[in-house]
């Protein structure tokens, strides 16, 4: 069991060889060096019904201090508490701030599993690079959030669509107003129990198509996993919902090109009658859409089980005008968001310029064939019904 | 003298009335209803020497909580601390942030002013607006604003080109990870006694022309003080800054127009050989460049003191190749930066493609002669020398 590691481990990081450490490297991100502090009283589990996304948190949560003389201080598990933040602190004035979503799974072996968390910490990494926060050793992350789950093992949720999400957040702690580059930053993990996004299975989507306002532009961080991507959709999203709509289609540039949905990347279902076969598409990876851990599952899964000689999957552009052409036509087949949060989530209609564009579903039910396929694989990968390379990884066992 | 106020004053907003207040307006903003609790030990004043932007604070900061059900609870003015926030608070994850910056001077007869505390006001609104934080009486916020100075009076900086940087900073502080309208805020003004943003009076600076990132875009947010518009401009600058350039000049699609340096709005004079006259140019308030108070300022002046038989005053667009070209043809006579942090400040190169643009200085000296102007122009505003409209606005008597 992991215990409060004593002084002599680091002994270069101590203030009192601040003389020696100044001209050393600072120190990487090191699991081995974590310290535990337990809670007294460990809570008992919600009932999966009372899961609310995001809102209830495990007892524990892990912190990591970083400053640019000493680099990362020892991991430490502690009590979940509140921070304690200079009100000058440059997160509160410059959004130094980035974050990820990760999930983790109860197996039928009762082992805990992640999905590919290296997906995760290579764009958390970038995401650091992109706004000069302290990047890190991705599997020393990796072993710590493992670390965590173990702590708070008996809140994690049993049973098929429950799981517990992770997030990782870094944030730049610097006290002074002046707009530079953080020479100190706190990077914490906090963990929520939570159940299936739409508690009755599926429930299609709709989503408005959105012009009048960009959520990402070429040379900008729309790639990134920044909070600064997020604040400014919400507006737009509300008057999305005054119309009926769950989310905004983010359109880019005179074409109206389709991007994303800001918490999902999305995925069309096309006939093409010319060569008969069916295309799966998706935008591309150009810096403005967010490079989805699930996109990328959902492209990678799809090339190994679809027949070539029925489909095409495509990473291309497109725009909410062949969209509309094709739904015309009857060419218009399906239409998902992807993402950690819902994994799959059906779309059923995209409001546009006024008018409604209708996605097909199966008769009586919330999605379409390949919607419904794709949410199994993954969802079979992730429970450890099948087994998908390295994608699952063991981070405890409970047994 | 402002004491504590006692419950009465509000008896709506107790949480015993949370039935009846439901189903009220909720709370405005209201200055009468402020909190004072004074430091016990109220600190002595660093030598002007010693001052370094947003590095330290004054005794005490304001504080103002907002909830979604009750609206804004009493002002508090306490002495300066931490912020307590949970983690799952949702500006430390989508960036539900924004803020002002703003001066208070010492006149020669001992009054505290602010310069046009109004339009920090409206923009404040206007930026909280955008990302669903909530808008304020802009009235009640200067009056707060004031009371906060003179609970600190004795560290308000003496001496021209001194005086204290006011920031006034917007939160939103719901504790859940769900991508939402926050329905908890908190509002918080920290001030910080500064001194002339360089020391020796005027120092040319150079900026580096930017196409490679971009900094704001139609749709976007660029023209609202978010922190979202500052953490992705940090890379670039330190990239400038290897090249030997301070700051980023923003450039923006294929003409590569000038929009703003991220930090100030950006001014150019140029000779017009045809007209005989001289130009002073900005550009446009087209929703990618901040709307700047000195910005603003700087025109009204211009407009007002200028011989329009030998001066023209536009906001139109201008891109880098202009710049270039008229420099080549000796025609570029000056360019500055204004800003609430360094007020009027002169620009002595641009580089562009590797090339360096090189702007007019007076012989031996910082800066050119309408930057100079300008500079003199706007401090003897803002210390009380002149007077124009209601620009200057008392705070605070220490008579």
């Amino acid at each position: 069991m992991l215990g409060r590691q004593t002084l002599k481990l680091r002994p270069t990081l101590g203030s009192q060889f601040s003389h020696i450490t100044r001209s050393l490297a600072t120190a990487p991100l090191d699991a081995s060096r974590l310290q535990v502090t337990p809670i007294s009283h460990p809570s008992t589990p919600k009932p999966n019904d009372q899961l609310v996304f995001g809102k209830t948190f495990t007892d524990h949560m892990l912190t990591v201090e970083w400053t640019k003389e000493n680099g990362w201080d020892a991991p430490q598990i502690k009590p979940y508490a509140n921070l304690s933040l200079p009100p000058s602190a440059c997160v509160f004035h410059y959004a130094f701030e980035l974050f990820e979503g990760l999930k983790a799974y109860r197996t039928p072996d009762n082992k805990i599993t992640m999905f590919r968390p290296d997906m995760n910490m290579a764009r958390m990494n970038k995401s650091a690079a992109r706004i000069c926060l302290p990047t890190f050793q991705s599997e020393e992350l990796v072993k710590l959030m493992g670390k965590l789950i173990e702590q708070d093992k008996h809140l994690v949720p049993q049973g098929q669509g429950y799981s517990l999400y992770i997030r990782p957040t870094l944030i730049g702690t610097t006290a002074a107003l002046g707009v530079s580059t953080p020479d100190k930053a706190l990077l914490f993990v906090i963990c929520s129990p939570v159940g299936p996004y739409y508690k009755t299975g599926f429930k299609a989507v709709r989503l408005e198509a959105t012009d009048y306002a960009t959520r990402a532009w070429p040379g900008g961080v729309g790639d990134k996993k920044l909070g600064a991507n997020y604040a400014p959709c919400i507006l737009p999203q509300l008057q999305a919902a005054e119309r009926g709509y769950q989310q905004n289609l983010w359109l880019f540039g005179p074409e109206k090109n389709i991007t994303e949905v800001g918490t999902m990347n999305v995925f069309f279902v096309f006939q093409n009658k010319a060569t008969g076969k069916k295309e799966l598409v998706t935008a591309p990876l150009d810096g403005t859409i967010l490079e989805g851990v699930t996109r990328d599952s959902v492209l990678a899964l799809a090339r190994e089980k679809l027949d070539p000689n029925e489909w095409e999957v495509n990473e291309r552009y497109y725009s909410i005008t062949e969209v509309a052409e094709k739904a015309q036509k009857g060419e218009l087949l399906e239409a998902f968001g992807s993402g950690t949060a819902a994994v799959v989530s059906p779309i059923k209609e995209i409001g546009w310029n006024g008018q409604a564009i209708h996605v097909p579903l199966l008769p009586g039910e919330q999605s379409g064939p390949l919607t419904k396929d794709v949410a199994k694989w993954i969802a079979d990968i992730q429970y450890g019904k099948e087994k998908h390379g390295n994608w699952s990884k063991v981070v405890a066992d409970l047994n």
